[in-house]
């Protein structure tokens, strides 16, 4: 890919992603896939002030073999040096960076049990931390193409070709061509105007309808709000979380969810693909899931935890998204969300609650904002999807028609 | 590089380099260029019973980027995270893998000042960990070609090719061709073999001579022993702390070199090359220093500390060894000293005294075992080199002539 483009990308990912401060530290976490982009994307942090950058690098293949032959008991481990690294988040801060390249049939032949039971294993001894750090920095998600991954998107072009190829698809998703800062001033409002309208409404339940078998209706939090694009933390930074980001999404109400979503897109969850699969729900919780492929995955997912069967996120897209427009399926939640209308399972979004810093975590729990040590996107949208939205006073308002937004 | 040639690399790494206990921990230390190598040699010592693996991956061009923005305050820092590592290597005893595959020319453009700096500022804190593992754990360095490494030694060779001819050198220098296991068994029993005969004679001091100006004297300890290959650690562990090892060396007495030695080779350190060199030494210390290239980098590197000026090795190579008759420069240390008859400035090794864990540190610094936050090789071998040792009764007795073995 060329310099210069790479460099839009970078400073996208830097200004609008980041809007670092000056002297403030910051976390790259990174695959080994992309070094050399890696290395302009911290020297242009470096430039934009931050006085420290760390840099974890991180290969999915290594801990494809960490998972294949550790003990589920060392596995589980969390080891001190990442307990200091966790504190000196809390403490101080960073803003953080994730460059995603992940292969996504990279943990194939790992035990999903095994990964999963670590991973609940680990979790309490992180859990404080995480909180800690929530709405209190800039994060941003943006992706860099991975040889495996450009392969399972384009798998009849050569290794090179095929990276190249997915570049070229990851700068077009991000908008990163042209003048990306103008692009995404625009974008940013068109989201915002979106959000507002919702927001006035303050629906009760949005009810969702397609030919593929959807029937279903999520509850919404009186308190809640939709947000989406750029964000502002707790000490009004403003920042874009991801890297693309096409939707307008809020927190629904644990408890609240009936019916049946028919996923339309695959899902790649710690390396297994789970295809074809619909989840139906009952008083809000997952009772029933039936996968084609990935049927144990599926059912591991949503028994990580007791939050795991309940939903935290619920997100409009149009089917007008340009990621959709492009036909390209990422195997990768962050494009593949931003080309559907979704859900996800797991732990919800304070920062969907109006005013949700004067609550306390037990407050947001107990209004209906769910808690796990999970949260995964999977795809509902349709070119026939219908999205009503009903009123505090029971009127419907349409939201979605044929796929697309009606304003 | 054919996977088979890789894979009798690797085993040579795991079996004799590091020869790992059933359930023992290991550390990787790794740089980003042969990813794929990495993983198969963690795979292995998984397979030969490591319980757990922690891989570092290490970047010098990011570290060129900390060094050049980073406050010489914040650089001097020692992370919390990185102490609690430090802790575990010093309470765990994992096993320690380096394997190296950095541009001799990577750091140009740091200030070195400013680097050694934080270097000695950070020293301190690490120092008591550093020597709680000191002979207590296997260690062992490799080496893999890095594609700036690969075009240093190999200019006119494309990257790919380029990277093809270093691997084909690694695995030469490695005596890693065929049966690898059987070739170190033999090796091994040569270096062994002069070094038991200099022990015998147990000198006072060795003298070297040499057209090209090298005119020195270097003082041994009547406690010290020459050690070469294969070694034993506290626990009675073998392993090949380097990879490849053609020297027979000890710490020499601190306080007891005279006259002038004239480098042979160029030297990389902290990233600059230091070319065409020569180091005077007066009772022990390192007194003027000239060089072509580098001269700042040299001088800084004997002020780095006070040990630093003294001497902490010294290396016997003949000069038919299989990497000098290669005709290779490498630009690497682990290589190029290994070729070459060669000297240290900085920190002796203790475990060159005979019985060294019967002492306390300060008796081993007292009987005159350097210490210092470095140690860094150059090389003093020569064709016509001519070296003689000196019984403690005065007699001279031949060592090397015209750059080789008299034994």
């Amino acid at each position: 890919m060329e310099r210069d483009r790479l460099e839009t990308y970078a400073d996208l990912i830097v200004k609008n992603g980041l809007n670092l401060d000056k002297g403030q530290e910051l976390l790259v976490i990174a695959d080994l896939d992309q070094a050399d982009f890696v290395r302009m994307v911290v020297e242009k942090c470096y430039q934009a002030g931050a006085s420290r950058v760390v840099v974890e690098w991180h290969d999915m293949p290594m801990d494809r073999l960490h998972c294949i032959y550790q003990t589920p008991e060392t596995l589980s481990q969390v080891p001190a040096w990442e307990i200091a690294r966790w504190k000196w988040r809390a403490e101080r801060l960073p803003a953080l960076l994730w460059l995603d390249s992940d292969d996504p049939d990279g943990m194939a032949g790992v035990d999903p049990a095994k990964r999963a039971q670590a991973q609940a294993a680990r979790f309490p001894a992180i859990k404080p931390f995480r909180e800690a750090t929530e709405n209190r920095h800039q994060w941003c998600i943006a992706a860099v193409p991975g040889v495996k991954w450009a392969k399972k998107v384009f798998p009849d072009k050569s290794e090179p070709e095929a990276v190249e190829a997915l570049w070229e698809a990851i700068l077009t998703a991000a908008r990163a061509n042209g003048d990306a800062v103008a692009n995404w001033k625009e974008h940013n409002e068109t989201i915002h105007r979106r959000s507002a309208k919702l927001n006035e409404y303050n629906f009760a339940a949005l009810e969702y309808h397609s030919a593929n078998g959807t029937d279903f209706r999520v509850g919404l939090l009186e308190q809640g709000k939709f947000c989406g694009a750029a964000e502002k933390d707790l000490s009004g930074r403003i920042f874009n979380p991801n890297i693309p980001s096409e939707e307008v999404f809020t927190t629904p109400k644990k408890g609240e969810a009936e019916g049946l979503l028919v996923a339309t897109k695959p899902l790649s969850w710690q390396g297994v693909l789970i295809e074809d699969f619909s989840i139906r729900f009952e008083k809000g919780r997952a009772v029933e899931v039936h996968a084609r492929k990935g049927q144990a995955a599926l059912e591991k997912m949503i028994g990580m935890d007791e939050g795991a069967a309940y939903l935290g996120e619920c997100a409009l897209i149009g089917a007008d998204s340009p990621i959709n427009r492009m036909g390209v399926l990422f195997y990768c939640t962050l494009f593949d969300e931003n080309a559907s209308c979704h859900m996800a399972v797991g732990r919800g979004f304070n920062e969907c609650v109006r005013d949700y810093n004067k609550y306390s975590l037990e407050e947001l729990r107990e209004l209906g904002v769910n808690d796990s040590m999970i949260h995964v996107d999977f795809m509902i949208g349709s070119e026939d999807l219908s999205i009503d939205g009903i009123t505090r006073d029971g009127e419907k308002i349409p939201v979605f028609r044929n796929g697309n937004w009606c304003f």
